[in-house]
């Protein structure tokens, strides 16, 4: 994975595409002195748990996209909630920011450290605690990833399906509110959650609910944290739901004349309530790449990949429906298969998008973007997306969830250009701006961290003071993530 | 329906299950004269919308469920959302209660106003203001029913599909977190809502999302608001998912020699992964009682009613998957059909459900319960629920959304004998304790209200603590639906 960190510790936050005027941020009550007298009592509590070694601290910030890396003050490495709690409730004394850290696949800045603070890396909280088989549930410590937890599900005949490409961590998906590739068949984690064990920014321990499938008790203080990005709390268990590894599945690929007819068979798809496990919209730039980085053939024009899961007999049948919806939009090869090994090397390629992207353009950064509009929207969006692309001249694959309606453009930049940023902020902010005007966001599942918080405001309006009211309730201080989802 | 109607104005609130000591409740800031003075102000502004005709006002209180009628001093019919936030800007000045109402079906005296205040009615706001065929969902006023969305609906090929019974406001359904018989495939009130617009306890109007099927922008807010039981605002328009109207539906009666083995069958299905539509639980009781209410024969033992949806083939391969399931647990007359009217028919018996209960004990009220466990506990909560009415002497017939875990004990009880109560809200209690000990919840789909305050603290611990944060920061006046979800 490319990294290009800075040298500069503690840079201060800035918001590229929405430049502060200074870094100062009133809600962080940082006293002088209150790092290191943190320190003073976490060192000796934690021992090497706590580490202040350049190449550690170097690893926990930004390094996934084109952020400037911030680098925190020191790295934890907790084992428990309990030493968690402990580490937040010294850090709060001393009003000491806290950046919760799964394994850093962030690609808004997440886990960067813009204020310093401690770093709180959830990787030794690993543990599957529970897989509860009757009831398709497991309960988890944050720090689990998710091809960990479909490693050990295996035996069972269930997994876990949310799948946005990086092999994140539960806790970090949780915060971010992340979905993926079959989020139009099993939903994002916003879904997936039951519950939650969170240490709030006091330091004191919530379990924000039960094993039961639903409940109409109290506010959803679970789906509050679900998105929050760390910025209320740290997240250190989860309970989730599980599903039944499908008896049968298809895979299907299928070329089209143009990116509107591919839009339009999704749209089809979707209406007419044909349950595909993912449909994923690749534009002709991106299926070159691709090809070049994956050694595939793939006719080089806007393609969609399918999965289709259900009984033998379901998966035909929902294979032979689509077929018909593509022949109506002009697909010119539709061909499938429920032989896994093909499958496999179709998806593989579909999850190496993220470093096809780079062979594109030797030498660039990825400017990650994550739109998402309404379906009947998604032809419009993209094509007058595609125009702009080329208008402005980009080198920038589209690649997206689309029975969502999410889709991503990837923008390949020379970050060290000033000339071309401000042409890739410039598309970026019409991006962005032509979503929302759509009734859409402009994040799907990425979100908001440094990179869209103007992109919020834009998008929520006086909502925003709903949350920050929240974030003043629960984080009076300011402790938990700073610099993320709210401008200073 | 029944309608038990105390005749004291402004009685106090009391949580029977839990006895307040006095009726005072610190949050709410109630000047003597501030009522008069708000309806000094609202009166000139709304004309006629705004009454305090006796006959009217207590139809604005609880008449569904055994808690005692309290009634609003005034009740307001606003046609705007513009309107409603100035009605709220108005009682906010004067610190008045605001109670939202939609058809008054909550079962947990959601809409009592045990302070006063203003109860506003949201039936003249029923306008269905956009239906998106291609995006699969709607906007909607809060006030609009669900039966009067899907009429609206038909010819769409579209629907709606949370069922709880009764024909909810789509605001109140969202308020409550409601579900019911469709949930196992459909989802909850939870799942249903994409955004919501709201008036604040400061009369502030706030969009909380977009159409976007999904986002990672900022809090969800959305999810605050549904199941906040109007105590954080007032919902004016949601805009919610809506779904394909199958190609096929098939309905099936199934009869079971015991409890535990009608259980265990529903947790085969769910596990093997059938997407059953509906499996609903009825004990020997409950089917003596439709029998009786709703004309039917059905064997007088444990019953499962169920739906199939899906493509015709799919909707056969799913009933002939279940039967083999139900007839490995003994189940012994599995029957099941194609034909509208016979489906109708078996569902119309379901939903008279509340109904029948009151034939079964001429006189009696309906005291409501609504636990909701891991399904693998469902088999031990409803077999030892049913030893404990058994041994309780009470008239209790059970009937429950399995698929979730999810059932109702609907105690049917003489309020009027204290000794009686005494016994059955010592069963309530019992009920509750042992969800919430199985890692269930005290409340599915009917909420908090009134009625099971106690038991939230119970379920959540200190994470009330998190929900009263947040009352207090978005209603510090504590206006909106006082004496909902918290104890004094």
């Amino acid at each position: 994975m490319s990294r290009f960190a800075s040298e500069t510790v503690h840079l201060i936050a800035t918001e590229r595409l929405n430049m502060d005027a200074n870094g100062t941020r009133p809600g962080v009550a940082r006293s002088p002195g209150g790092m290191r007298q943190a320190l003073d009592l976490l060192g000796p509590r934690f021992g090497e748990r706590l580490t202040r070694a350049k190449g550690i601290v170097q690893q926990h910030a930004n390094n996934t996209s084109w952020h400037p890396a911030e680098f925190p003050d020191a790295v934890l490495f907790p084992e428990t909630t309990e030493e968690v709690a402990e580490a937040v409730r010294i850090c709060a004394l001393h009003g000491v920011p806290i950046i919760p850290f799964g394994v850093g696949t962030s690609l808004e800045g997440g886990v960067n450290a813009p204020y310093g603070g401690v770093s709180i890396d959830m990787g030794r909280m690993n543990n599957i605690l529970a897989v509860h088989e009757e009831d398709m549930d497991c309960v988890v410590q944050a720090g689990v990833t998710r091809k960990q937890l479909n490693a050990h599900l295996r035996e069972t005949g269930l997994f876990f399906p949310v799948d946005p490409g990086a092999d994140a961590t539960i806790g970090g998906m949780a915060s971010t509110r992340a979905s993926g590739t079959n989020a139009v068949r099993y939903g994002t984690m916003k879904d997936a959650i039951l519950a939650l064990t969170v240490v709030m920014p006091d330091g004191s321990i919530r379990k924000t609910g039960t094993r039961a499938r639903k409940s109409a008790a109290g506010y959803d203080i679970t789906r509050l944290f679900v998105g929050a990005e760390g910025t209320l709390g740290v997240i250190t268990e989860a309970t989730i739901k599980l599903f039944g590894i499908p008896e049968a599945i298809s895979g299907a690929v299928c070329s089209f004349p143009d990116l509107a007819s591919a839009c339009n068979a999704v749209i089809a798809t979707i209406r007419v309530g044909i349950p595909v496990a993912r449909i994923e919209l690749l534009d002709e730039v991106q299926v070159r790449a691709c090809n070049a980085y994956s050694h595939l053939d793939i006719p080089e024009t806007p393609t969609l990949f399918l999965e289709f899961h259900g009984t033998e007999a379901g998966v035909v049948e929902q294979t032979e429906m689509f077929g018909e919806i593509a022949r109506e939009w002009g697909a010119s090869n539709f061909t499938w298969t429920t032989r896994p090994e093909e499958r496999s090397k179709l998806w593989e390629a579909r999850h190496n998008v993220y470093f096809a992207c780079f062979a594109l353009r030797p030498g660039s950064k990825f400017i990650a973007t994550d739109v998402c509009v309404p379906v009947s929207r998604l032809a419009d969006a993209i094509t007058q997306t595609k125009a702009d692309i080329e208008r402005t001249g980009l080198v920038a694959p589209i690649v997206g969830h689309v029975g969502d309606g999410n889709f991503h453009v990837s923008v390949m930049a020379m970050t060290d250009d000033p000339e071309e940023m401000e042409r890739n902020e410039a598309f970026i902010r019409r991006l962005n701006s032509r979503a929302i005007e759509m009734d859409g966001t402009c994040t799907g599942e990425h979100g908001i961290g440094q990179g869209k918080r103007s992109f919020l405001v834009q998008e929520h309006g006086a909502n925003v003071d709903t949350m920050r009211a929240i974030k003043a309730a629960l984080d009076p201080q300011g402790i938990m993530n700073p610099g993320k989802i709210f401008l200073s």
